[in-house]
């Protein structure tokens, strides 16, 4: 086996946040779950869109989040989506490349826009989100380039790639090739409701092909259907070999091979926004175990990473990560 | 003479502003004049976004900015510019009207893709600007909706506006206007390269037509083509019914009919990023100025909303600039 080249090769839908402001009681008007992940149709994303405030537009996807986190932190990265050869797509594909993160997938040509992110950011700094998948729909196996995914210590797949069928087939196909090449590989389970999706097929992942999960409480509760963090914490530590399960302020439960490790958040230097926090812990902790750091440190760096992304809008970096976490001693 | 309708009518270049951070000697590296606006063409403006770094998209344009500041501070604005119906023109529109500023200038349907300007800012918080008119350069005189202008107490006018041809003629039609019904006409000379560029047309429209006009000191001292800002000072005092002169952080000079006014400026509680500093000060003294308020007062509202937008990327208030103004006690 040959020295990767990248350290994460991420997989996820291509999109563009589109963030703004709004109370609890606009999620209400539109039926906007809270804390969560909506897909919706073009239309009600324009709708949505028609009712809210003035907006800023920042390249996002979960997954493409991560990856500009990995190239914030000195990595090296490369992500595969699909956008469409417009003005949204061609800002996505600047932004991401400027960060120095590898990006190669061709733009669709035809067939949707790029995909959109209708984020709402509540006066709690939660955001709740509305997502008009668009051209990320048309992501192929074909696109999963195996020379990428080779090259990466590890790829990285999202939860979210099971909504758009033809990604789905994408994800499969990254896994099998990272795994014949001796790679690892790694899973955000994204969202609770995703996971209510897939529950069947995630935990089957989860059993046969993951290698590092990430999940948040709500999301592996879900996955496990049982009411307490603990209780899921019991199950999964048996089924993964590495999970890393986010608690927000109560900070992060690390199981490796059994081993459980229990560890602080960072405190955020102002609540802002938390939108890109658990694509920022991901990036911070994935970045720590390709460079061979303790499962604990892997942690305390995606914690790191987290604080920053909390305390301003929007889903990626805005200070470099490095230096952050090279303040912190790490 | 009926009651207006609009506090402010607002005629300019309709921009997406694409914001990034760089460091001085990228500007040197593209030859971009720090702290001015240079036009350029659409390859230009490509070759400069590409070396670019990470870029967040607001929408921006100065008069489109200080309507969108009138509207923060609870007055009523129309704006008048030209976007195309495209994804960068269909957010500039989303983003005026959500803020409750009248807009309903026809987009156009071929043509040049809506306007951007690059917006580098330095880690003085400075901002220099590399702007593509696009569609903005399709402005005509057909798009000066006469019901607008005269419904409204002050058109606010941008010397920016004379580098499209067909808006230098929309320009001299909505002063016109404006005149005609007995409403006033406001001019900010945008730029001290644009003064460079129409420094004698500049000249009489300030003796000749406009009732309260804003600058900076470097503009208003290329106008008259003297070495301090006292010199120009006097010159203008004798020219304009009412001056309002921005001096950064040493605050500003107000001259109504000859009787000239010193007022500090206010501070930030950051400096971020001085884009639409101007175009919020402008906002800020014209509202004061509608609503009848005193020459010194004008001008501590326009401190006030300019301080607010130094304090964060981007040009347009994102806190209440009523709720601020009211918490001065103004």
């Amino acid at each position: 086996m040959t020295a990767p080249d990248f350290h994460v090769a991420g997989l996820g839908n291509a999109l563009v946040d589109v963030l703004a402001h709004a109370d609890d009681d606009f999620l209400i008007a539109h039926g906007i779950e809270k804390g969560a992940m909506t897909l919706v149709d073009e239309a009600h994303a324009t709708r949505v869109y028609s009712a809210l405030g003035p907006t800023v537009q920042v390249s996002g996807g979960s997954l493409a989040n991560a990856t500009a986190g990995l190239a914030s932190l000195g990595g090296k990265a490369a992500f595969i989506g699909k956008v469409r050869d417009d003005q949204l797509g061609m800002a996505f594909s600047h932004d991401i490349r400027a960060l120095g993160v590898s990006f190669k997938t061709a733009a669709a040509t035809q067939g949707p826009a790029t995909g959109r992110c209708l984020i709402v950011v509540t006066p709690d700094a939660q955001r709740s989100m509305t997502t008009y998948l668009g051209a990320a729909q048309d992501l192929t196996p074909e696109d999963v380039d195996p020379e990428t995914i080779s090259r990466a210590a590890i790829t990285f797949l999202e939860g979210y790639l099971w909504d758009p069928p033809g990604a789905k087939q994408a994800f499969v196909k990254a896994a099998k090739i990272a795994h014949d090449a001796n790679r690892q590989v790694a899973l955000t389970l994204s969202d609770s409701f995703c996971v209510d999706r897939y529950r069947t097929e995630f935990r089957q992942l989860v059993a046969d092909e993951v290698d590092i999960l990430f999940a948040n409480e709500a999301e592996i509760m879900s996955l496990y259907e049982v009411d307490t963090f603990d209780a899921a914490l019991q199950i999964v530590s048996g089924q993964a070999p590495v999970a890393a399960l986010t608690r927000s302020a109560a900070g992060s439960v690390i199981v490796v091979n059994g081993e459980i490790h229990v560890v602080d958040a960072e405190m955020p230097t102002a609540l802002v926004d938390t939108t890109g926090a658990g694509d920022q812990f991901a990036a911070g902790f994935l970045y720590g175990w390709a460079t061979g750091r303790s499962p604990v440190d892997c942690a305390r760096i995606g914690s790191i990473c987290a604080a920053e992304v909390i305390a301003h809008m929007g889903p990626r970096p805005e200070t470099s990560l490095a230096d952050l976490v090279a303040a912190r001693g790490l």
